[in-house]
């Protein structure tokens, strides 16, 4: 049986033109992995650092650009239960997710949700595990509390703002331009600031201000956060875009009791990246099902136009995700 | 009725001689609040910034110095059903406890826990709900983690190392004396570090680092702090005795997933206060009964002589809590 497929690696790291087709004849499922015949794979803001060589994946990983992908199962290994080739899956890869065969442990594989076209699933793993385990979990946003997206138009943050308006939170978003701004305001923002005119903050802090904010500026962004969280409020850095050393007055911590913390995906064990499935299955599938939550996609391109992909992300012009097929 | 009580007040903030008795004829207790004749009080950092005018008190707070006290209830006002005239008792106050006779609010008062010297009572209070609510509450230590206390000799790290000890945890210690880690190893720690001869970072790091810190110190040590914790790892601030504003790189907090959080006491509500007092009744009170908890008593002056007990500790020359008796 061939395993052969594609992949997109970056033999010296760059601008979107690093990335390179190669051909690569894969191994045969190990004990708790899947292979996956690929139908899409998300386009992640990590993919880029780790395209410009800022970003190395962790050993073990597969090789290859690509962290999420949907598809249908080829074959499992030793072990793997819950899947059948043929099995419509969307999967979070260590690596190798842009391909037309991508690798995963069962862990990280689940049955694709009701009611999403199977390619537009792709975008749905890295946004919803990383939303589920930074908003929901870390920070614990509550029904009624206020959430602060920085950046509501990407494809993070389109899926925060209808998540977060699902379990019935109360959401303000940034994003760069009018239209979307206006994006946000249709998944969910009740407030949708654009960052480059308005005043965002003084218009933030007047309506009442933050309980979470889910960051992936950083950089001089942070110590304002600190100012417009409300007390017992939470910030989750995902990103840091403008940098992560910062200079910040933690008096402010501590007399409104605030918590800050964050984390990334990728480096967590497979266990705990199943654990976050589970989860997801049990409280975000639905969602999809119901129809509160939907991957909001920006373009799709075709695996030999992932430069063209990567160009895009990198001018921001984006909103939703981005998507790539073989 | 006579309600006389000599209280203890700053007209000028300054040194320790700036602090002046006065007398005054109270109110009586109002709707939910508790007269005290004082066995004793305890003295408390923040005293000495309230002192020296960098901490006025809250709106509302009873008149003069004074945060914790012990002693027996004397009146109670409308709707405090659980205390009677008599009762041995220990309370948080919002102020005035440098005196003959204090005022709390009923949920701040707590029965005198068994086991222990009504007078030495006097120093659980601030020290017991600042540790409950910050390192169990907030930083949720569990058993085996590893505690680091900074300042494990003041009122606040001996209460801390004793509390941790008891629930199980591995508490590592520093003070600026041999004397002062002779205490904190006889008090449960199983490190205790001179901080101002060894490496003590080397030798955190080397013996495993830290799960949980908790933080008076501040300044060029909160950075240190990020590097010791480990995987999941929990900054707890509560003072900043080396200043608040600092540089940080929040790569740390993201990768390592790292929490940084705070809490002053008196800035919290009467019902917030109560919940931590029903907290400490149910948790804490047992250790004290079953010889796991006491309070490290430095010295007790009388109230005439609280500039002494104040200058004691302004030369940081203390050894568990300093206490004051009318």
């Amino acid at each position: 049986m061939s395993r052969r497929t594609r992949i997109i690696t970056t033999p010296a790291p760059g601008g979107p033109d690093a990335l390179k087709i190669e051909t690569r004849e894969l191994d045969p499922p190990g004990p708790g992995e899947v292979l996956i015949d690929v139908a899409a794979a998300g386009v992640n803001r990590p993919d880029v650092f780790e395209r410009m060589g800022l970003y190395p994946p962790p050993p073990g990983a597969p090789e290859g650009l690509g962290l999420e992908v949907s598809g249908h199962v080829r074959e499992t290994g030793e072990g793997v239960d819950h899947l059948r080739p043929g099995d419509a899956v969307v999967a979070l890869a260590a690596g190798g997710g842009y391909a037309d065969i991508a690798r995963a442990d069962m862990g990280c594989v689940l049955h694709a949700p009701q009611g999403v076209d199977l390619i537009h699933a792709a975008g749905l793993p890295e946004t919803v595990f990383t939303v589920w385990t930074n908003v929901f979990d870390r920070a614990r946003l509550q029904p009624g509390e206020r959430l602060l997206v920085q950046g509501g138009a990407s494809g993070i943050g389109t899926t925060a703002i209808q998540m977060a308006a699902a379990h019935g939170a109360r959401i303000a978003a940034t994003a760069g331009s009018e239209d979307k701004c206006a994006l946000c305001r249709e998944l969910g923002a009740e407030l949708a600031l654009n960052y480059r005119n308005d005043d965002w903050e003084t218009a933030l802090r007047e309506s009442g201000g933050a309980d979470v904010i889910l960051d992936m500026v950083g950089g001089d962004y942070t110590a304002r956060h600190l100012s417009l969280l409300n007390t017992e409020g939470r910030l989750v850095m995902i990103a840091f875009l403008k940098g992560a050393r910062v200079e910040l007055d933690l008096m402010r911590v501590m007399l409104k009791r605030l918590t800050l913390t964050g984390s990334t995906l990728r480096s967590r064990s497979k266990d705990e990246k199943a654990a976050i499935a589970r989860a997801v299955e049990t409280h975000v599938w639905p969602w999809i099902a119901q129809g509160k939550l939907r991957p909001v996609i920006d373009s799709v391109f075709t695996l030999e136009n992932a430069a063209k992909a990567h160009a895009r992300m990198d001018a921001m012009a984006h909103a939703g995700k981005i998507l790539l097929t073989p």
